[in-house]
């Protein structure tokens, strides 16, 4: 069980940056990644539709004997992350409850932020992951942030723009904090932090994420604690040549060997 | 102007991860890359010696005029910063001070640590760094660590307890916020959380650096702002094949094309 692989699941690209800082934290464990991106996005779907792809795809990565399950999508882990717990014997790790830990334990006025998609903000799933904390919550919602990440739009004045008209209300509410509640917003920290300012901590989803994978695993005796090769499987419900387009643009020459899979 | 490279330096291969955040956030932009492996650690060797071999390999980046430089090294920035300051007309920006600004605004009880090489923690950077902050500041020298990423060992039971030796100071000060004071340790954020426990904040000098990078274009007028395939390029003084090869290990197909250079 120690030698089985970790299994990633995303909607579609944005959890390739959790995949990463997995990678890179773990070195020695294999991979398997599922983005669902034929049925992407799923921010404007119903709940009950998020629930049942989410679960096809776990369906599909714990068939192939994973041995634990990162569920890198904000909104299928709203929908599944329960159903998720029950179905299967692995552990879950989620993207939203390391970074509402990290973030309430580093803000210092209690005030915090999330920028996050419109499914997100709807789910209020990061208020109530701080709902017994100390901590005040702005929610800001960012719809074009993704589609202009998958266009590798990162900087410029549109962005710039966008992000100070999305994040007003957070330099508003003073927060000191902010959660980038979105896998694709690690790769707008820098227009993100300088819309914010300096004193405002930044809290990646990603990262925090890779930390509680390596936690949970030391936890439950399943880190693969001899040096290995690691072998990593890139699988897309869509089309693998626009995915590893898109995720080598994205996150350089470590996405690669992209296959299609059909979870429906 | 606006079209010319950042030049990033470092005495090796960490600061690949600062790279590496720097080219996630700022994708439009070019970037040279140097890594001085010829005479690397810098560690060991006296300031004076640092700061000559720094200043050179400063120089080697500015003949190639570059439009801002990023010292991604602890050693080197402890050693020529100011010196940096004056010889060059273009935007330096360092890693010690990014982290310690983050550290500080983000410690909760005023408890931070750090943990870093012999060279940084006999340099006192962090502590001048956050002299005036109301911090106190519990230093942890980790000798083996950067060894051992450039091995590409990163979890399992030696390196476990290494951290648990290291970081016992941390541990019996509470220390809230523990900068990673190496840009090889962010590699080492999954054992050393698990150390530290989940309540303990990480602070990356590699991300902190990359958000400043991106902030210091802005207020320079230096961004580039038009969608652009930027083009890396990695130069190490010493042996090219062995460069790629670690940097491949370390950071994935990020790393490409590494040619060799002279400096001294």
């Amino acid at each position: 069980m120690v030698d089985a692989p970790i299994g990633i699941f995303d909607s579609g690209f944005g959890g390739l940056t959790v995949a990463r800082a997995i990678v890179d934290v773990l070195p020695n464990e294999d991979v398997i990644y599922l983005g669902d991106t034929a049925r992407a996005p799923y921010g404007p779907r119903p709940i009950h539709e998020v629930r049942e792809y989410t679960l096809q795809c776990l369906d599909a990565l714990t068939q192939r004997g994973v041995k634990a399950i990162v569920i890198a999508c904000n909104t299928g882990s709203s929908a599944a992350l329960r159903d998720a717990r029950e179905r299967y014997d692995v552990p879950i790790i989620d993207v939203i409850i390391p970074a509402a830990m990290r973030a309430a334990a580093s803000s210092r006025n209690g005030l915090v932020g999330v920028a996050c998609t419109q499914a997100t903000a709807t789910s209020r799933s990061y208020n109530d992951a701080l709902a017994a904390s100390e901590v005040s919550l702005t929610t800001s919602v960012c719809p074009r942030f993704v589609e202009l990440v998958e266009q590798g739009v990162t900087t410029g004045p549109e962005v710039m723009e966008l992000a100070e008209e999305y994040l007003a209300n957070q330099k508003a509410a003073g927060v000191d904090t902010l959660i980038l509640g979105c896998t694709h917003y690690p790769l707008l920290s820098g227009v993100i932090g300088h819309v914010m300012g300096e004193r405002v901590s930044l809290v990646s989803s990603a990262a925090e994420c890779a930390r509680a994978a390596f936690a949970t695993l030391v936890r439950a005796g399943l880190l693969r604690e001899q040096p290995h090769r690691a072998e990593l499987q890139f699988f897309t419900t869509g089309d693998p040549a626009r995915f590893e387009g898109l995720g080598r643009r994205l996150m350089g020459g470590f996405v690669r060997g992209v296959c299609q899979l059909d979870v429906g």
